[in-house]
């Protein structure tokens, strides 16, 4: 039994899904380990993860607009230290969540066809992220 | 210091919960390991996981009911391939999320006297779900 | 490679955000494990666990609010054999989520420089709630 850890910087151009399957799924296949688990977990507050369909972009932007819909910037929230996105940012975060464990079989994480790997930002501006990936098993 | 993975299939009739943890703690029991964590993952993006109470049925309906209007039919999604309840269906698992870790102590997850593990089938028409579990420790 | 496992009791003093990320880090630290996964489990389908921002208080306030107006007292929920913030506590148990898994790393769980993890208590009165606790790594 063995595993590894490191931390993964994402870079992203402002609110919406960047996609990191490939990066993760590369990283699991470099530690040779045929059965396992991966966690992936966003140091954020702002920022979260979230396991969507990698086929239609429309899918991507109904999800988009349904997080900003669900958790709008248009109350009139106490914290507003860095700007009307602030609080929602930290609100959407909360809705779809920072941490993701995944069964790796045969030395890939076990998604299914459709399931990408995204960091959702929810900052208006670009952010450099940092996402941290553990790997046990064997 | 072990480790056991497997695909649990599960047919769903429809929209609605489905208990597994009768069959997810069978498996765990006949693993043989004593402490150790259970993570359970939904291969899907129209489906999803949840743990809720598994005494009243009503808790079961208000929830259904709830995750219904927070992500609704009604709105002029974009991706609508597979008809209105498509879009809905992916916004829906992104709400209750595809994943659960469990810790295990004496043999079984440790959850609470009223925890259920359910799959939650977001699509109106009965589908096959695959459930990867995986279980390490000794 | 080892492991350890223990549940924590947290004393609640109604509604709203219980910090634990101390108690958490310091059984992590006692167990002299330099890399691996922690896994936080909280053992109650109206009570739930959060990683969020740690500096201003605010925020908290705001996700107080944004979680009861996202699963609001005032519908006709079916469910009300502990009054009228039954249901609604286990919708918000469902929103924010039961599970959280950490990679550790330096002996610590990784998290960033402004996330706590919380338990968040739903239910009006004081309540005493189990959290589970599982580490395994070397």
């Amino acid at each position: 039994m063995r595993q590894a850890a490191q931390i993964l910087v994402v870079q992203t151009p402002g609110q919406g899904l960047v996609e990191i399957t490939r990066e993760v799924a590369g990283w699991v296949r470099d530690r040779a380990i045929g059965t396992g688990l991966l966690t992936v977990f966003c140091r954020h507050t702002s920022a979260s993860l979230v396991i969507q369909e990698n086929a239609d972009p429309d899918v991507r932007r109904d999800l988009e607009a349904w997080v900003v819909q669900t958790a709008p910037e248009s109350r009139a929230w106490r914290h507003q230290d860095e700007g009307p996105d602030d609080m929602p940012a930290h609100l959407r975060a909360v809705l779809t969540g920072v941490q993701l464990s995944i069964p790796v079989i045969d030395a890939r994480p076990a998604l299914g066809t459709w399931q990408g790997i995204y960091v959702f930002e929810h900052r208006r501006r670009p952010h450099r992220r940092e996402v941290a990936l553990h790997l046990i098993g064997g």
